[in-house]
């Protein structure tokens, strides 16, 4: 057993070369900040960079179809393999041609490892943490919360948890992830990792940071046995400790990895998760797309793009529109449910031209969601996607003028 | 006031003549039957004949975009008086210039006069007593069913009920229901009625019956002071008394309307619906449009198309779709919920050009259903309207054929 404890070197991986199938093109690079802007080409199509990627977590954007997601320039979405493992189960997706075509998809798909669910229930999430609030947050301090015992097991082997659905235990290891993940045959796939909570001991942490990179290692070795014209994204891990940090960005960047992925608890607000990328990012290669997982929110990218991150995926703008909350370049951020938008018959944005925005006014997607009327939910999302694609569009603009 | 309970003679209104803003073309006539093709024009476009009319309750077709609606060939749709007296009202769809503009809808409206769903909730929907069983149902034969006390009171002046969303009383009275249209402004308009339960005392159906010519009289004066390109369609009453419906049709057709639709109780089942449209649809008017209201599901519509009625509301395939259950020319009816359908690669239906059909497949939308996800009952939704827009253009080809 002792000899499992030792991250696998470098030098037991083939040396990376590029793929044919994924490149990675630095179309300019700002000589203002380490912004820059980019296309990953993949086997369903580019992804501009900087570019945002919405989480369509059951392969579904909630309230958006395919085809609206298409029109509104969304290049890549993400999809929980967690949740995909539950329902439908990798089987039926594989039967069905792979989540591609399941989901009657033409563009780039990312999926992630199942990992960041498992133990998101087993500890709580990340936000929930950052937001819980006084005596309960304290009390959490130095120790691995409790989950609701979802999460039956970790070993060194894998995870083994509950289905939330029928309570039939799944075991979930670094080779299982990977199967899974070849099964829906994404375009970018993730390592099998670890996340620990924010608040956690520096020994605890350690030994989830050398676990992390041992899963990781078997993970990309599963996954090298069959490429499948699917490219893997090594995690950094390390919580907000730089020497971890460090040792991650060194061993993780040493293996064969297509790109890299900033993963972990990254600081108990924007300030710290700021100064963790400053030092996170020029340790990282340049000529690797780097993808900042669960992050997508307007003040971050303000922060992180000139960093030089390229990808950011969040589920917070399908949310938000969701339950009423839509932005707006004209009118900042508006809860549409509020009573003051009855009357309100302008556009959500004077300068959208999404379907919501061409077609309705405040007023009436206000008269949707009072009246619980679906149409509302759907028309706030998809704005919001055209928002968040316009505001990448705009990034990109911008470090094209060399003005970030 | 006992003079006012005679209903004004058809001598006291002007004589009908053509609109110019609305007019019905009847292009071909069967040889076989009563059936006809045609098109109603109205400001906001044509309505061709035999033709569906979806329910867009609250001023959205559950799931369905006005643009989606367009693309899938629905011409005119239903908004329901009621539920927009509620909820956003009268003053702020006025405010928002008019329900088309309101809604972002380009196509025809019509509007029902809101009758007939304080009466719902008074006695319980027709549907509802005819799927009421045993006791209950006998229980209730031969007298108004108490309902949950919505309606406070009905006089000849109209009736007063609470809101069920305040529980503020409102009156609605014929003038002040056709005033509420003419803030919506839709394209066809209905005269405030009366809907009595299917199990009634004679005595009491005549009595509502006669009041209902008297609202019916009184919501067209009100509506010829302010026309406003709107056409109204005078409403056949009389349950299922012929004596009754002969009386009905007599009267109201004297009156005029620039159309007619069938209300009431029609039937405790199919045949005699049948039965009592064989009576009623010789004796109407040939040279304006017919609407049944309320009902649009495939057998009706096979036995009712060949009488001569020219459009249908019903919001049943929408709420079919939006609880799983879609219609297909290759595969029958089905509900895409049941465990077989998970692994059903097929399209719902293989005629379909629908985005449902065309990009996914029964198990993809199986799975949303299963995961709770909105896009199911999207899709699902999408492809009736589809089903039944294409199901109406083959009985207009089948009648243009001289098949029916």
């Amino acid at each position: 057993m002792h000899r499992r404890l030792v991250s696998p070197s470098s030098s037991s991986f083939p040396s990376y070369s590029p793929r044919d199938f994924f490149r990675f093109e630095i179309l300019y690079e700002s000589t203002k900040s380490r912004a820059r802007v980019g296309r990953i080409h993949t086997p369903h199509g580019p992804i501009d960079t900087p570019g945002f990627v919405p989480v369509g977590t059951n392969a579904a954007l909630k309230g958006v179809t395919q085809q609206q997601a298409d029109a509104a320039g969304v290049q890549l979405m993400f999809a929980n393999s967690y949740h995909l493992l539950l329902q439908p189960g990798p089987d039926t997706i594989a039967a069905g041609g792979g989540l591609h075509k399941y989901m009657g998809r033409t563009r780039p798909l990312i999926t992630d490892s199942g990992g960041f669910q498992v133990f998101s229930l087993a500890y709580g999430s990340v936000h929930e943490e950052l937001t819980m609030k006084g005596a309960g947050r304290s009390g959490n301090q130095g120790k691995y919360r409790e989950g609701p015992s979802s999460v039956a097991k970790i070993t060194e082997e894998g995870v083994v948890f509950k289905s939330y659905r029928d309570g039939r235990k799944i075991t979930l290891t670094p080779e299982s992830s990977v199967q899974i993940q070849k099964a829906y045959g994404a375009d970018i796939i993730i390592p099998f990792d670890e996340l620990p909570p924010y608040h956690i001991t520096p020994e605890k942490l350690e030994a989830s940071v050398h676990r992390t990179h041992r899963w990781e290692a078997r993970s990309l070795k599963e996954h090298l046995k069959n490429v499948q014209n699917q490219a893997m994204y090594g995690v950094i891990h390390g919580g907000v400790d730089y020497k971890l940090r460090q040792e991650s960005i060194e061993y993780i960047s040493s293996l064969p990895f297509d790109g890299h992925a900033i993963g972990g608890s990254i600081g108990k607000d924007r300030q710290e998760m700021f100064d963790l990328l400053e030092f996170v990012m020029p340790k990282l290669p340049r000529e690797k797309p780097i993808h900042l997982l669960g992050i997508a929110d307007e003040p971050s990218l303000h922060g992180c793009v000139p960093m030089g991150i390229d990808t950011f995926d969040s589920c917070y703008p399908t949310r938000a529109g969701r339950h009423g909350t839509v932005f707006s370049t004209t009118r900042g951020r508006m809860h549409l449910i509020r009573g003051k938008h009855a009357r309100d018959f302008g556009p959500i944005d004077d300068n959208c031209d999404c379907p919501a925005c061409k077609h309705h006014s405040v007023a009436y997607i206000h008269h949707l969601f009072k009246a619980h009327e679906p149409n509302g939910m759907m028309l706030a999302t998809l704005h919001n996607v055209h928002y968040m694609t316009r505001l990448m569009a705009q990034f990109r603009q911008d470090i094209l003028d060399n003005k970030i």
